[in-house]
């Protein structure tokens, strides 16, 4: 076994080469899940994929189609019923690249510079397809494998996975597994290989605020009617109270409370409050009061919003009075908060809160439960080591401040747990302009996933 | 007198094809002020204009420069010393026609429909200008006139007439008058010819908030940073208290508080809640409490938002805390409001309320003091009686909401009054989509000029 864990190893070395002149080829595919006019590039991401897990000898190789953007499955299921199935789970779908006149190099053209990669889905997860890929492929070179391996690849992790759920029902059986590998999770530095132990869920609305008919002259009938966009900024600076709370009536209600224990862990982490000052570059940390910021990110629900759109905002002024104003609005959720609650809470806000005088209208456009994993659930002690053989330092555990839908999902409808870990980095700037993937890292991710392998 | 008067009624009577064809000429010129874009189409508007008065046989044409768009001048100065010089005051430039889609007509091909012209800038204000010279050219027909004209119109008036007063404190000898015609204010009704006594104010700004250095993932920073469109609601919300008075410090300072006498006036207008909900469409009158809709409009001042933008808008759902957010806010004024002293308290009110997570920056993007006129002013007769002629019942004197800042800069600057009035109407829909003119009040508003003229 050590034999063929070190064949492995030398295999991963000697085609690195190629193995990025790959990753650079999946990077190079505008793979926008939200926007309708590169539903052909999802396509062509999907088709290049699956051609590349047959090509390493992957079976069943299928891309298979769901209400949106196409799920790619296959395996290698020879090991036996009694050795373990993995299902290594990954989207290949990225974010948009807006604002573009931000990026120093074209978002689908990887550009190299300074050991890092700069592309948008650089980091954010091509850079961890590529490296479980590569990986997979290390470990078949050396012939038959002891574990079984299978592969789902999405499409719509960027827009909240609507279409995954549905089809992790419909085909049940095909997906199969003890558990599930899920390289979407971060580390906290270059030097501390990361576990994440929980992840925030999201739920994602749309709020639109009706005034008059149409948009009017501000001077003709400044004074009068209810100004929309005034009404929206009014229902908006409402949803916190001068705390940092959040005033959705109930909000708070379903939140875990952190235990002595839960805190001793946060305190543990080397991320404080200058960490996140760095990274982004905030003036201050301002958020619910009483808590760390690690705490605040990983354990305890937020709003924010994400965009802002009324009457005009051109360049020079026109005086109008909008007819309608939009916010998307989005909560990260924590266990054991559900985005059909939240929902709920935020419709009440709104009843209560929304003056008669503008009409309201709230689309639910995105969400996925809250997950909290065990720390020892199956598979998670082969990570561990498999971690430290390649930093030389026993993992970090955290909880993840993102959403990743489908690993709650999976919990419910196929029963398993998810391993969470990764190899981006903190400042890769996903879904930022200039995303980018540190190297070397990809380099060691790609062992360290061999190592896992072996240590199953 | 009344010989020439009804030869150049007749006049006018016999060139409404022609007049109309002219009219739309004028209207299907895309001058759009704010738009950088449309720079040539301002300039062959100019162009358009003082072809068209030197045909006419108006004397000095020119097209001035200015540091923005240029100003047209015309003179006809035969009628002698003792008799009265009226400067006929006129703007061609238009608002932007966005949001496109809601026009049913090509904005700036004219559209007869119903009776009505749809364009944009068929009412506000290249009617009224067509008005003018149509009225000047069936005067001029009937030879040497009883009065001293010039025109000034200018090309920035939807932007607030940034260079304005520069250009007539440069040409005051030129612009010399006894007072001024401006028909860019508008009607109560197609039965209600009106005066225009009183003109709001406006100081108009552009307010940034400025968070984290870039657009963050929401997931990974939410929490523990002040996101900037929440913050820019928050300072937006606290601008009105809850009995929709504005909260800038001092604003209310230097407003003139309303007489009994005054609010006498205002009683006396047909105009009502009705009369505002119908036009706008709003569910209900919402403004400053202690008022009447009418006195809200003609003599309190306001604040609106003419416009929000941050973070992603696009279809679907992007996770970002956005690093900027930016408001438009426009304030109308009364008298004796300035935007100067409006610029302060607003940066007054950010120092105060502003928090210390975000920076803030405040741009002034267009403004005017208010106007109040007396009833008595000259040539104010000669004017009531002309509307008096056509419609067959006395002018309504009414304090308007909009601003037109040419009339306060006009009074300081050449020391002049301006007699207001104008034949829009209400339902023109002036800066929003399907602008249109009533073209039946349009050929009245022509007869109406040329009494008009020969009452003085």
């Amino acid at each position: 076994m050590t034999d063929l864990r070190n064949r492995a190893l030398r295999f991963a070395l000697q085609e690195r080469p190629r193995f990025k002149e790959e990753y650079f080829e999946l990077v190079s595919i505008p793979s926008v899940s939200t926007d309708p006019t590169h539903k052909p590039d999802m396509l062509r991401t999907a088709e290049w994929l699956a051609a590349k897990l047959a090509a390493i000898g992957l079976e069943h190789v299928q891309i298979l189609s769901t209400d949106g953007h196409p799920v790619i499955y296959a395996d290698h299921l020879h090991a036996g019923v009694n050795r373990p199935t993995v299902l290594i789970y990954g989207h290949y779908d990225v974010q948009p690249v807006d604002p573009i006149e931000l990026w120093k190099t074209p978002p689908f053209e990887p550009t190299q510079l300074d050991g890092y990669t700069f592309a948008r889905g650089a980091s954010d997860m091509k850079a961890q397809i590529s490296a479980s890929i590569s990986a997979v492929e290390a470990l078949l070179s050396t012939g038959v494998p002891h574990i079984n391996l299978k592969f789902m690849l999405e499409g719509e992790e960027e827009i909240g996975s609507p279409n995954l759920p549905a089809f992790m029902r419909k085909h049940k059986e095909l997906l199969t597994a003890d558990f599930a590998l899920n390289p979407d999770a971060g580390m906290i530095s270059a030097v501390d290989p990361t576990i994440v132990t929980g992840l925030r869920g999201l739920a994602y609305f749309e709020l639109r605020v009706y005034g008059p008919r149409q948009d009017l002259h501000s001077g003709l009938y400044g004074g009068v009617v209810k100004n929309p966009a005034i009404a929206l900024a009014e229902l908006v600076a409402g949803m916190h109270d001068v705390d940092g709370r959040v005033t959705l009536p109930g909000f708070y209600e379903d939140v875990v409370p952190l235990s002595e224990q839960d805190r001793d862990d946060f305190r543990h982490l080397p991320i404080g409050a200058d960490y996140y000052l760095e990274q982004t570059g905030a003036l201050k940390i301002s958020g619910e009061q009483g808590y760390t910021p690690s705490e605040l990110i990983g354990a305890r629900p937020t709003l924010d919003v994400n965009g802002l759109f009324s009457g005009f905002i051109g360049e020079g002024s026109k005086t109008v009075i909008p007819a309608w104003a939009m916010a998307k609005i989005s909560t990260r959720l924590v266990a054991n908060q559900t985005p059909e609650k939240v929902k709920s809470q935020m419709e009440s806000y709104l009843h209560a809160n929304a003056p008669d005088s503008i009409r309201w209208e709230l689309t639910p456009m995105a969400g996925g439960p809250a997950y909290l994993a065990q720390k020892d659930a199956q598979g998670s002690t082969a990570l561990a080591e498999a971690l430290e053989t390649v930093w030389g330092k026993k993992p970090l555990y955290k909880r993840e401040g993102g959403s990743v839908p489908v690993v709650s999902e999976m919990k419910t409808i196929l029963g398993i747990d998810s391993l969470l870990t990764g190899f981006g980095l903190p400042d890769d700037n996903i879904h930022s302009p200039n995303e980018r993937m540190h190297m070397e890292t990809w380099y060691k991710g790609i062992d360290a996933l061999i190592h896992f392998f072996y240590n199953l």
